[in-house]
């Protein structure tokens, strides 16, 4: 079979300060899809071509942050397979059962080096995107309902020991390398920042060598065009939503790109363009002489509120 | 491992009548990067943003259409597994030796149900997109000479038995399928047209069913965006390309297109937007009364010449 | 003073034949805003980025058709002269009292040599765009709805004694020749098709050739992208309107372009891109061989129904 | 007739530290056609899709910035008017012989309050866009070298006695006021910056309040689309230029942009999108207090060097 294994981010679970402001915030600016609440008071939120119920999860709490991240495995077969091997390796994993998060299965949960949980899974209700599975429209009313993206991409989390992240993605999890950041030639051209893929997209997750562990950079949500991207941009100045950086270009996977934060000051990217690499592709190299244009190509500039500000 | 056994659409020959006329036109119209031309007197492309040393293969003939199709697998090992498979399942397979064509492995061949001729290879050298691994610019000179596709994406072929296909794809090669048409109601909705991918594309290669067999329909090129679609329907008028439809958008796929004639009468297609579906995502149905819709979003309209005219 | 006399496409008055349906279409598909409706039953439309009052207005009607065009002038004594410029040319005028249509002044009357009622006035009340005069976004929740056009952008009139409305466009109205598509060669090349700009855009209004007098070929209307002609041919597709011709490029104009037809028959244009052009440029002529591109600039494809369907 | 007496931004005379650096720089990177040199080792250069000889003409210099702005007339009797309308306010004029610049006519001279040279003339050599008047294709290969932009469209010049440049232009030039940013309203709001048309562009020139007379905020030109906005950026990375705002929209104008730097220091603009008003329109008002989002109208970013940074 040709993806097998780790198929996708699935879910993301995100801490906000304010619940009803964040979730005003992810329906009508954002645009997400808002599917249900379950009893701990979580809002539920999909992305609208996003065929499971839920993919960006708000949790009220006192800080903000992300809680932990999903993906969704084949079967499983394979999240058995994955729990052996983790076990192994000498991780700690742990079972939640299904049904603790609304119209989702069994999930495999452990932490990661980089001191994010990180969970596996097998089973999420499909409810569709709205257009059927017969005859559907390319698109329908909850494509232009506020920003409306297609999907949450990926996310960048930053943490200690992100060589270790890199071995248990690629040696455990059937993740590889698609591009990578070096730090200064003095001081050894250590990795700073991996981009791993586990399908044909530039990056499924992202990890920065961070000295506090389990922090969150930007989850990031997928729009079908530069057009869009731009469309994005003025719903945010309509909404005076605050903005990092954008709309421009990364260097690094090609990608257009806005970022953002919510009203509890999490990051988020809404992101389109990139290309399309393949298991067999080397990975490309950013030299920290150049990191500015791996950053934003057009400027080359080296935002210090992107380099810093995590949560 | 996330992506496994078959990994992509990689080599298409295809026959044309006049080969320089031909090569003129796949490297100055098409605009694709011209690789290399072997013993046998064939030409070789590839897609500007392909990393392997080529793509599409051009070999004189005295009629049109297509010689073989292959598909990259991820290994060796994944090569040897496939002609165990296939032999157990009864087909006849055989190995064409390394170097046969230019910088690509050992291939197996086999002959699909349709009456194609099917190739899987696990190596081709990587000559890279000219823009290197180091701090890589988003784009190069390439990209805007002529048409530019970036890749081969996948090719639409015509035959019968393309149940038979499907089992073969599904069951043995590891494919899935993501769209289908239905024939009319009257004749008990039987698969007109089946879209099958190895990877998240919504298509890596096509079946219609037809009485000949071996027929190519067209091969798909892929564009960046609906602007860059635009560019080669401007590119093709500036040359008199024949265009058999387009630009416009399918239903099936939700695809950007334009399809158009190569001197010889071989169809191909400039191909962009779509989405990405995955594994666990079930198929889309068009049934035969919005065929036309399928076929072109916008008009709905049949147009007869894509639906008779094959190579 | 810069732009003085003629100053832009006003309004048209359109012919249906069921006035529920078309308010519904025009609303709802097309997507104008709907401004009111008189003591005669005629429906008031405007496009979202107008400033007046209306410009697209519906009557009911027998057959389907235009009853009128009308372009504002730049104040009431630009208007005072084009009448003693009219009469002294030997041509009838009328005047309209002010409110015969909704929030419009007095109206000059007569009737262009090709049969069409050609109408100039200088008020019409601004009720601007939605966005306000302060601080305004670029665009709001009416630029989603529908088709979502920015404004009436001109027509293209089909009547006999083409040559004679010429003169009188850029000899009295202040109008001039941007581009032209001549006949045959062996029938003289005489000018089938005329493209007049009162303004920098490519046409303000055109003509073609035709025996019979006074009819409508197309009301165009403007979009602000090649992105935006995509979605309106999306939401054709999912209401089943039918198109005449498109997405393409014009190779006259180089305007992007959907033709479709409304419910009563009358077509109209959805149209973005194009240059503009000053008054001291010399036109720009398609001779009749290449008039397929001048048309339809990809396929040079001579739409049969667009050369003969008028209403 | 419609458009008459100040027609359109003709030319803009810079000055460069480096002449072959520049030329360089313009030619290649920003995308410009190179027209010819005179005998004072001006370089003249225009944008491919103007038609007369030149709009950007580079002169070497000790010091950055502006030497003249000039704009064309609709013909010689405007030209006279203009002439003694500009004496009878008490404005001295002069007049520069035809041939001082290539191809270019006799020039009338004068000093606008803010202190920069301006220029008003009728005649000027066309061209062409290098696509003939018979059956043009829609762009050739000069749209795609470089940033390639179409026309220059507009300059923002920075200098005292705003108000009196408005006076000047509005009374007597025939410009009109699109729109318009206040100060403070404990200042009394006055206008800091004034955009003037003189066709239905939304700024034709641009003026901002400033103590120094004749400065330089930057020079316009006009991209056709966001997306070649986006390819503007792209190739800016590629070539290092220093990127000063961008890509983003205005507020003001919704105009489409990048702010860069040539070599010498002096800002340009790449420009798309906008909205195309009419005299009858009242202007637009930007408020201190939304400046930032009539700057950026995403960020509503006050960025300190587009306000202080003039040559």
């Amino acid at each position: 079979m040709a993806i097998t294994g780790v198929m996708r981010p699935g879910h993301i679970q995100i801490r906000v300060l304010d619940l009803e402001i964040s979730r005003k915030f992810y329906r009508d600016v954002v645009g997400l899809v808002e599917t249900g609440t379950d009893p701990q008071g979580r809002v539920y939120f999909k992305c609208w071509d996003e065929r499971d119920h839920n993919s960006v999860i708000l949790r009220q709490a006192d800080r903000a942050g992300v809680d932990f991240v999903g993906f969704r495995v084949s079967d499983r077969a394979a999240l058995d397979g994955f729990e052996r091997a983790l076990k192994a390796r000498g991780l700690a994993t742990d079972r939640l059962p299904a049904g603790e998060m609304l119209e989702t299965g069994e999930r495999l949960r452990f932490t990661l080096p980089s001191g994010h949980d990180f969970e596996l899974y097998a089973d999420k209700t499909h409810v569709g995107n709205g257009l059927g599975l017969v005859n559907p429209p390319p698109w329908g009313a909850d494509a232009e309902r506020g920003i409306a993206p297609i999907r949450f991409d990926h996310c960048l989390l930053y943490g200690p020991n992100v060589q270790e992240n890199k071995a248990l993605f690629t040696e455990v999890l059937g993740f590889r390398l698609v591009e990578r950041i070096l730090g200064p030639k003095e001081a050894g051209e250590p990795e700073l920042a991996i981009f791993l893929s586990c399908s044909h997209k530039t990056h499924d997750i992202a990890f920065v060598e961070h000295p506090e562990p389990g922090k969150l950079h930007h989850v990031s949500l997928r729009m079908a065009s530069w057009e869009k991207v731009q469309r994005a941009s003025d719903i945010m100045g309509m909404n005076k939503v605050s903005i990092d950086i954008g709309p421009t270009r990364h260097g690094t996977t090609r990608g257009e790109t806005i970022y953002a934060w919510d009203p509890s000051g999490n990051r988020f990217e809404t992101f389109a363009g990139g290309y399309e690499p393949y298991p067999d592709w080397e990975p490309i190299t950013w030299t920290f002489d150049e990191f500015g244009h791996g950053l934003d190509f057009p400027t080359g500039k080296l935002h210090e509120s992107f380099l810093g500000v995590v949560t």
